[in-house]
């Protein structure tokens, strides 16, 4: 074993391209979880990554669990007394709306110089496969691993990922027994500059319908005498934030979080912003958020509340003088340490009764929820990952927080009571849930070297 | 001739089955006018209208106009020194959304009891082609008429109706000359109880467009620091109406009101109205206006603004964390005398702007719009026309507005200085502009005697 990882290094470079080319079939396969039409499509993406993983040397299998698409787990436990890292992933992406928008076929990954642009060429199948072969090139130069290594791959984090969550808390430990998670599913914080993730947004996502007449009406008919569902959709939202200060309205929807720290505001406060650059690249004249917090505050340490989508009535072209029996909306929040996911669902659903407009009906639904976590980053382990990264990466990871949802990481830490290393390849400007989603393809080379070089340095523990 | 119509009341019961497959014939084609995809539906339309019109035995052409869809003339001129009547219709139709909750395909009429189901049954192609029907059974019965007619038939009512009144105001009364405009585009009062409608409500039709990011973005990395266009276009929605009055809140919006007169509202009070029958009808569970006036009013004499249709984000199954970069609504408002469809567009774009959140852009677009109206409905002609719905309906017609907007009104009466005779045959449970909308086929068949009367009665003045 080389402790400077040379030879893995080599066989990396050696190979590369077909590592590419197996993550563009990977990407090939519209793993949609949240569209029940895309069910198939899933499983065949849970296939071909057992594939895969057996391939590379490793025992694997699929676990059907309570939910819609089944877990991928794997393992080699070839090195007794040494530590092992629990690999988390997921392979399942995002819808693909708004279609019109792409460059290209969302499922045909297309090389752009440097970019593989496609749906999930970072969210997150490229950053997982990059594990995958991380270790398949280590077992293919050398026979064995410096660690042992376990994945859990999971196919609906993006529709709420509670399957995972039940499987990890009833295993409570055994199976997935390791001195260390590792997850890439999230970004850089700069191109040069990677980061360890200490903190994550939870989530709640609702969805509201508002039922009015039991069918469409003419709007000039019976326009002025019944409650218009649309108005009353609009009339609830809009009381849901605080236009001005961006505070959110709901009662008790703040007495639960933890303010942020002195440190991590300090701290935060040093990282390179260009806020003129972040308003430029967006689009928009000028930046909008809770009033009292910088823009990295109020995307990672404060919590939100945004519209996903709102329809009803007649959305084609031209005009249709409608007046229409329903509307609806989804609505999520982006939540922090100490909020509660099922209590903020709670809290939401009892103001929207109390905000909705008479003469309509009003249901609310909670669609998922994930609470938020702050992990423990100190240790040999951790460090061992810092010198990884900055051993590839040329520069040691700062620590930040981030604002997306990885449901299972409260968990992992819970049951495992493991540090959760949440080292990201991407790049804030990938488009994850976007049209042309994009991955650098240096990055996934990258990546690919940053677990060959972490699972060296963890074996000299 | 007979003065009791008796000979073509017999025609006409003898050939009521054929003229309905007829309107069936004419129901199949898809004429809607909104959607450009269906632009050669509608010219078919006219094609078969222009075929029953010179079958009938009248001379009929094709006038293409500045606008999307042609008009439709014939003429009749073979009583000289007798009245003129002027038949107005449309032969277009509303779009069909949503078309699942049709029961049976739109365009494929279907007869359930006494009602024919089909997009168009009732609004306009069923009362327009009554008229054509009537004039056709009396020319086959008897060679000629009592009185002298024209048809000026239109395919973009539902659109707007602009190219309509550019062409009557440039005819200014020549070849359009006429002692009487009749329009069969409106309700009965009840089943039994025909109505005169003096009286129309204008339109203001407009659409908003919010942008913000210029891309999709990922809730989770972005919420909190960007406004968001959904949260911001239903913030500009709350804000047209007083939730609780129902007082539409756009400065200036009610200056040029004409206020509702004091025998309106005593003679529209001694109309039977049931308002739990109506709530009930309309499966809400109160109703909901502008306070200060009951539902007729509300719906007729008073302006109202209604959201017909709102989208953005992902609206698609289950849920995507999206902040999207953009959405739009639909958002129209009913007028009445003496409010000016132009100047309550500019009010209406004006007050948008001004309540427009910032941070995103926001594009205001007037559709289309037309200005409200009340005719004189006084005079042996107007006597005349009663008399001939008493015959046949059993009931002499009450005189009321409606809350529909049917554009041409105002210009018909103003440029051919002609009493307007607003007879509708349908009822106001049609479903027009709903999906299952219906025509009663015995209304069908009294609207076709309706009009024989009225060429009878009109002749002997």
């Amino acid at each position: 074993m080389a402790s400077d990882s040379q030879d893995v290094l080599a066989r990396i470079e050696a190979e590369k391209e077909g590592y590419l080319e197996e993550l563009k079939d990977f990407i090939r396969i519209p793993s949609i979880s949240t569209d029940p039409d895309f069910k198939g499509e899933v499983l065949r993406a849970s296939e071909f990554l057992l594939g895969k993983l057996r391939e590379a040397g490793l025992t694997a299998e699929r676990i059907e669990t309570a939910g819609h698409h089944p877990l991928v787990y794997a393992e080699w436990l070839g090195a007794p007394g040494k530590p092992t890292v629990l690999f988390y992933g997921h392979y399942d992406v995002q819808p693909v709306d708004p279609i019109e928008l792409w460059r290209n076929p969302p499922f045909e990954p297309t090389v752009e110089g440097d970019k593989l642009v496609a749906r999930g060429a970072t969210d997150d199948k490229g950053q997982s496969f990059a594990h995958v072969k991380a270790v398949a090139a280590m077992l293919k130069e050398r026979g064995k691993l410096p660690v042992n290594v376990k994945f859990l791959i999971e196919g609906e984090e993006e529709a709420g990922g509670e399957a995972i969550d039940r499987y990890v808390r009833e295993d409570g430990g055994k199976r997935l027994k390791a001195d260390a998670v590792m997850i890439s599913d999230s970004s850089l914080f700069a191109p040069d500059q990677p980061s360890l993730v200490y903190g994550l947004r939870g989530l709640a996502y609702m969805e509201i319908r508002v039922t009015g007449p039991d069918r469409d009406l003419h709007s000039g008919t019976y326009g002025g005498a019944v409650r218009n569902p649309l108005n009353a959709l609009a009339t609830i939202i809009d009381k849901l934030r605080d236009e001005k200060t961006g505070r959110i309205l709901i009662p008790g929807f703040y007495d639960d979080v933890r303010p942020l720290e002195a440190w991590e505001r300090e701290e935060w406060a040093k990282l390179p912003f260009d806020e003129d650059e972040y308003r430029t690249d967006l689009g928009v004249p000028e930046l909008h958020g809770e009033a009292g917090y910088t823009v990295r505050e109020q995307t990672s340490g404060r919590p939100s509340c945004d519209v996903n989508g709102i329809f009803g009535g007649y959305m084609g072209k031209g005009a249709k003088t409608v007046l229409p029996s329903w509307a609806g909306a989804k609505i999520s929040m982006r939540l922090v340490p100490d909020q509660d996911a099922k209590k903020i669902a709670d809290l939401f659903t009892r103001y929207v009764h109390s905000i909705a407009p008479s003469g309509v009906r009003v249901d609310v639904e909670a669609l998922h929820g994930g609470d938020a976590v702050v992990v423990k980053v100190e240790g040999p382990i951790v460090e061992a990952a810092l010198d990884a990264m900055q051993d590839v990466w040329g520069a040691r990871p700062v620590r930040i927080r981030e604002g997306g949802s990885i449901p299972i990481v409260s968990t992992f830490a819970a049951v495992l009571g493991a540090p959760v290393l949440l080292l990201g390849f991407g790049l804030n400007d990938d488009g994850l849930h976007s049209p042309n989603e994009k991955f650098n393809i240096s990055h996934f080379y990258k990546g690919i070297r940053s677990v060959a070089r972490l699972l060296d340095r963890l074996g000299e523990l």
